[in-house]
This record gives C-alpha cells, structure tokens and sequence, in this order.
C-alpha cells in the first residue's frame, strides 16, 4: 500500500481573553477532530494577543510552513478586532469593502452609527474569497491558504463546515483508543518496542485522573487500517499479559 | 503614580492528543488565571506535538523572549515522552539521574521491569531543581526561568501552586467585566474613543452566545482601580445612553 501524502495545518487562536483564561478555548479541539477526518494534521496551534505584530509573523510563519492555516478571533467591529488589517498586512496587500457585505451588513441594521462600525466587517483583505457566516452575517475570509473565521464557537463551526469543500483532503487518520487501568511504567518498555515495529503508527500514551482513579489511554493513530487494527490486539495482548484490565471509554 | 515592570509569560503545551482534538486543553486557562493574579502576564502559548525539533525550537524562543516559560505535559515514563530530553537539548546541557527522585521511585515500586521505566522519569537535566509532584512523585523540574510540568491537569495544578514563590509577582492585574445585550457595533465608536481616552488599561470586546441569546462581554484590565472604577462608571453610562441593558454575569 503506497504512502498517502501528509497534508498539514496550523491555527492561530488570537484573543486576550484566552491567554487571561477569561474564556476556555474550544475552537481548537473542534478543528483538530474535522481536520482529523479529513487526513489533516494540525501540526501546531498558536494563541496570542490582539496585537498587529504577534499577528503578522505568526501568519507569515505558518502559510509557509504548513498546507493550510486556520485563524479564529479579532474579525469583529471593535477597536480590538485587528485581524483583517493583520492579515492584509501579512499578505501585503490593502484592505477593500466587499460591495456585497457591506449591502448585506446595512440591510440588516438600522441607525446611520452602527452601519459605521459595521462596515468594519466589510473591509476583507484585496484578492481575498468570503467564508459565509449563516449566523450574524459578517463574513470570515479566505485568503490563498489561510482561512480567516470568527472566534465564538458557534459561529467558527458554521464558517468551518462551509469551507470543507475548498480543502484537498488526505489520507483520513483513524485512531484507536485503548484505556487501561495499569500504570504506564508496567508497559512502556513493551510499548516503546511495538512503536519500533510499526513506525508508520504513532503510539500516544496519556495517564489521566477519573473518579480519582488513575488510568491510561493508549492512542494509536494512523491511516492504515489493517495495520492499526493488528497493533490493537498486540497491545490488548499485552495489558492483559501484564495483569491489567482493558477498560470501557 | 509610577507604572510597575510587566512581566511576560510564555505557556508551551506539549502533546499531539490535544492538536488531534481528543483531549479537550485546559492547563492553559488555569495558567492565564492563576498568573494574571500574580501579575505576570501571558504574552503567547503554543501547542506543539511530541517532536524534539519542534519543542527546542519553541524553548528557546520564549525563554529569551518571556521573562518565564511554563511547560506542561511529555514527562512521564513512556517512548513518545521526550519533554526532559528536549529541553536538556535547548539549554545544552545533558541528563542526570537525580538521587533522590530515583530512591522515591523505587520505594514506592516493586518489579524490576517498572523500575526500568519509571527512572526514565528521574532524569532530569543538569543544573535544574525539582517541582514536586505530591500526587505521583515524578516530580517536574525548573530550569533557569523555564518551568516544566506534567500535563495531567490535577497534577500540573499540585506542581504550579508549589512553584509560585519562585516567581516574582508583578502588579496584579485587576480585570473588570461588564455584560450586556446590545451588539457591539453600537458602542464600538463610543468603545474605541475611551479606550484612546484610558490607554494603560486594555478594553476588550468579546461577543458570546449563551441560551440563545447574543450579548457582549466588556471586559477591562489594568493595574490601577482607581482608573478602572472611573471606566467601569463610563462604560455602564455609555450602555445605558444607547438603550442597552447591564446584564448579570
């Protein structure tokens, strides 16, 4: 079976208010398991402020060093909504109001003061493509290979799976999930030795605290179906071999 | 009244489960809190994968960036934990098993093959001083302005509220919230001329979605009170002038 190529992916989270822990992050565990699905890796998630600079850089590291990129956060129309003039700068090119937005955006409100700070919305970097936004109308953005989307949830996810269809997808990574109630000492000489088996499988062993017991979760991930499914039973094999319970997730 | 250092912070979280989406991040938001109160400020996170290339990069990048550098997760007994070894790398500087830690691992141990493993967790690098760890006895390890710990959330909490006296405190940073339910292109203008009006203290805008219903959280930070009661007072009479409502939190 020939290699699938690996297609990878960064998010930049931008907001204070995550890096305060004001507000819990959830917009990344919710990419990684969509991306996952189609065969592409998020290789890093950065978090940073609403400030032009940590922007600009992050932007130009990742859409050079990963397939795609994937920001959430700061397309609002207060002063602190930075993102677009951030990414435009990225880009090097200007910012320009989308005619369609803007009609969209002042159809839908009223006074002549609003319109003002909502036509901040309509200001998408030059050459950039619209992300439909279903639930409050200002649009995310597409510029080459970064995707520009809000950074409240439920907003995120709509933009997200509306834009699945742009992206060319991988080989989709399945994983298996093993949890145990022996300690990861008991099997990690045992488990460093199955990795060297199979290379092609990335084998992840997390401890974790439930019910105050401890437990361990052992992750194997790769897009190989048959090979995966073989491991799985060697390491069943190998907890029960060690005295240990496999248990229910 | 004289303005206090800032004193930055950088969170780096090593692990793939939580860039798969499978484990759910909340060390960071722990962090955020407990540092904003000790007034040291988190300036970037990272979330990178269990790679070396990829945790020495980012080591070295904050710890000369940040006036401290939390790690959490990749330091227990497992191939695919490497956290220790990586950052002996980015200060380089080797291994060391370390006496004491081996003779508590063994203690509370019994077989010759978990011994093998669990001393994987003694090596420490050179030059670097414990964190205890009073839940598992692995401890963590501090190294110049570099602080690493477990990424098992009841742990990293028992081995950052160990390690706070080595930190040195800044001014707290005080952070008032307001809530209300007009949207934010309302107050935007009003918005952006008082945060011109109070520039040492930072306003930010953050639209949320809660039993169906949108509404936006204000929120204020700085270190003077004095100055954030006097914005608190002009933000509620700018909400009230534009028909909005203060909401409970």
């Amino acid at each position: 079976m020939g290699k699938s190529p690996i297609i990878t992916a960064g998010v930049i989270i931008i907001g204070d208010e995550i890096l305060s822990g004001r507000t819990q992050e959830t917009n990344l565990a919710y990419l990684g398991k969509k991306l996952n699905a189609l065969g592409i890796h998020i290789i890093e998630a950065r978090i940073i402020p609403d400030t032009q600079h940590s922007i600009v850089d992050s932007v130009n590291h990742f859409r050079t060093n990963y397939d795609y990129t994937f920001i959430t956060g700061g397309i609002g129309p207060t002063h602190d909504d930075i993102t677009s003039a951030a990414v435009a700068k990225a880009f090097n090119v200007t910012l320009e109001e989308n005619a369609i937005t803007a009609e969209r955006l002042k159809k839908a409100n009223a006074t002549e003061t609003t319109n003002r700070a909502r036509l901040k919305m309509a200001q998408i970097p030059k050459g950039a493509k619209l992300i439909d936004n279903p639930v409050s109308i200002a649009p995310g953005f597409q510029i080459e290979n970064v995707f520009v989307m809000a950074g409240v949830p439920k907003i995120m996810r709509c933009m997200f799976d509306g834009i699945t269809d742009r992206l060319l997808a991988g080989a989709p990574i399945r994983t298996i999930s093993i949890s145990t109630n022996i300690g990861e000492s008991t099997f990690a000489n045992a488990l460093a030795e199955l990795q060297r088996q199979y290379p092609e499988i990335r084998i992840g062993s997390y401890p974790y605290f439930r019910d105050m017991k401890p437990g361990v979760n052992l992750l194997i991930k790769g897009t190989d179906q048959a090979q995966l499914t073989e491991l799985q039973e060697k390491l069943s094999a190998m907890i029960i071999e060690l005295g240990g319970q496999i248990l229910d997730q």
